[in-house]
């Protein structure tokens, strides 16, 4: 496969949440705990994105940087402290404490077998509409229509042109396809759910106890 | 507003879920049970669509019916058992427990200001993708995008005739925008969650644990 690093991209405010949900307990650790060892234990070094002036006093990374005012500066700012000699990235948010080991896997395995990038995604369960102001102006077809996760694999080289435009995305793979990337999803995983609210976090533990007893 | 009624659709064997979620014990009763209890608060009669031969031992209902093979079969069923004079009709998936009372009458007020339905919606927090088997094909727009709840509120003539034709939707509101009517949102909450997989009924205890303590 070659050197596989990870960022952690930690660096946002939480304005949905009421605070920075990445250093909310969890479990036995922080949020961001989580997420940072479950990318380590897939990866050859870790780079974390912080918000800036907010210490690191969790576990031993590669690197610490400041993120920017968007996601993807932030995720730009972890890729100038990514080696050369990587291979693959593997991009991870830290709002998502519960991505299971495998994930790292496939998505790893999936780049090393070709794809330029790839990424975890479920099902979409819910009925989605089109809307402007209040009014429904459609139903989406959910044929096809997959949601999301991190962690995203890409090949190093494709995800820095990715980054080399000035664009934001709500994820890493939407900039590489849009360089014309070659993107592939795996399964991914319910338990590995996003922390936007606060009742995500109780959520998130519940989840927690209920993977211990299950 | 004139008689409102409602249709609790419980009718589902939750494939995914590996058991009929609907009967699942949720806090001091079952998830049905939930589901029942707030929509009665809002209406003036209830009718419960139940898989055919299950007995129904809960709080009182005016009607309970046997579903059909599809969401939209089930729902016709209860339309059936719905009098003449209601002049509102609110549908509401028995898998959404929590919805919070405000949701019912949200959306029976909008109908009643006009509109020929009105459903809870929350935004789209994930980032969805256009897939064909596992190649990303495209990043679906998040603007104006979102994720349609229940319950959900109509006149009752545009909803008998939006189910005269005989497709099926994985919402009431789906099919009266193929009939032309007007359909608005209202703001949905995000603890008003569908119970789809085993773990989400351990998110939904603790939501309620949650609640609670807040």
């Amino acid at each position: 496969v070659g050197s596989v690093w990870g960022i952690v991209v930690a660096a946002g405010a939480g304005s949905r949440f009421g605070g920075a949900k990445q250093f909310a307990p969890l479990g036995t650790g922080r949020v961001v705990d989580w997420a940072v060892v479950a990318t380590a234990g897939a990866c050859d070094g870790v780079v974390l994105v912080l918000p800036p002036d907010v210490p690191w006093d969790g576990v031993p990374v590669a690197a610490v940087v400041a993120g920017g005012a968007t996601r993807a500066e932030s995720v730009r700012a972890g890729l100038a402290a990514v080696p050369a000699e990587a291979v693959i990235i593997v991009v991870h948010d830290a709002a998502r404490p519960l991505a299971p080991p495998g994930l790292f896997q496939a998505v790893v395995e999936a780049v090393a077998a070709g794809a330029d990038g790839a990424l975890p995604a479920i099902p979409v369960t819910d009925t989605l509409k089109r809307t402007e102001g209040d009014r429904v102006l459609a139903t989406v077809p959910r044929a096809g229509l997959v949601a999301a996760q991190t962690p995203q694999a890409f090949r190093a080289d494709v995800l820095r042109r990715a980054h080399a435009g000035v664009v934001d995305a709500t994820d890493d793979a939407a900039l590489v396809e849009a360089v014309g990337g070659s993107v592939v999803v795996v399964p991914g995983a319910q338990a590995n759910m996003k922390l936007t609210t606060g009742s995500d976090l109780a959520m998130a533990a519940a989840l927690l106890e209920w993977a211990a007893k299950s």
